[in-house]
């Protein structure tokens, strides 16, 4: 039996409107990045960003998240990936640490 | 092109029965919290709570999970807002922290 | 009234395909997991794990995501106990740090 690995990495959650889930998965392919879930039909509101008064949501949107673990390398480009899209589209994204159990194979395999 | 802001905040995530949905979001508003995302028809089960055996939710409970970015000095008035709702209300409160990348106006802007 | 009561534990994030939920729902009441939440209809792709390519899920899967929040000895007998089904099924688990809030009776009480 294969014995489940732990590798520290970085979750992203990545926040949109549903219509651009197409383009978040496709950066995060291109990227690198080893897969992704996608929670869907949420709602939400940001009636003002932390600083600035940024709208980003309305109570009528209907989100997605999406969640990936990559690699801390992997991290800046894909936010840098993202700032062309958030110029444009709603959206926020966090960031946080984790611990990925996945099943790995073993090199003698 | 306006670049992406990262700011080191508390992730809330605050989970109660759907029906209450609303007495969080109005309190996170009045908080000062900059929006919140919904994530609808959770189920779940809490048969005992760490410390007392304190029933949270039942198997037919739908649940909601709000989740909010805040700043640190935003949790324990957020705690503290929440705990008479507590005592009514089942509900569990996770905090933990995160990263938020989200667009921020340049001032010159 | 009561207050709340906050605890520094490990929150587990166990995605599996919606047919397993089950198994992971007993495993955790078995390992004494004090309860658990459960997000539906996800979806996701793995298509390629970190290491060494392993396939996790298709595009057609519904997955869900079962969350809970453990105390730190909990982590490794939950992850042993999910390695027999990680050799069958696909899966992937995220542990984080959280601190949990719910309202605890009092001694007194």
């Amino acid at each position: 039996m294969r014995a489940l690995n732990v590798t520290a990495m970085k979750k992203l959650e990545i926040i949109v409107e549903g219509e651009q889930q197409g383009f978040v998965v496709d950066l995060l392919d291109r990227a690198g990045a080893g897969g992704y879930t996608i929670l869907h039909n949420l709602s939400g509101k940001g009636t003002h960003g932390v600083h600035m008064g940024h709208l980003m949501f309305n109570d009528d949107s209907v989100l997605v998240m999406i969640v990936t673990a990559v690699s801390v390398d992997l991290v800046a480009p894909i936010l840098e990936g993202l700032t062309p899209f958030f110029n444009k589209h709603m959206g926020v994204v966090f960031t946080s640490d984790i611990q990925v159990s996945r099943l790995v194979k073993m090199p003698s395999e």
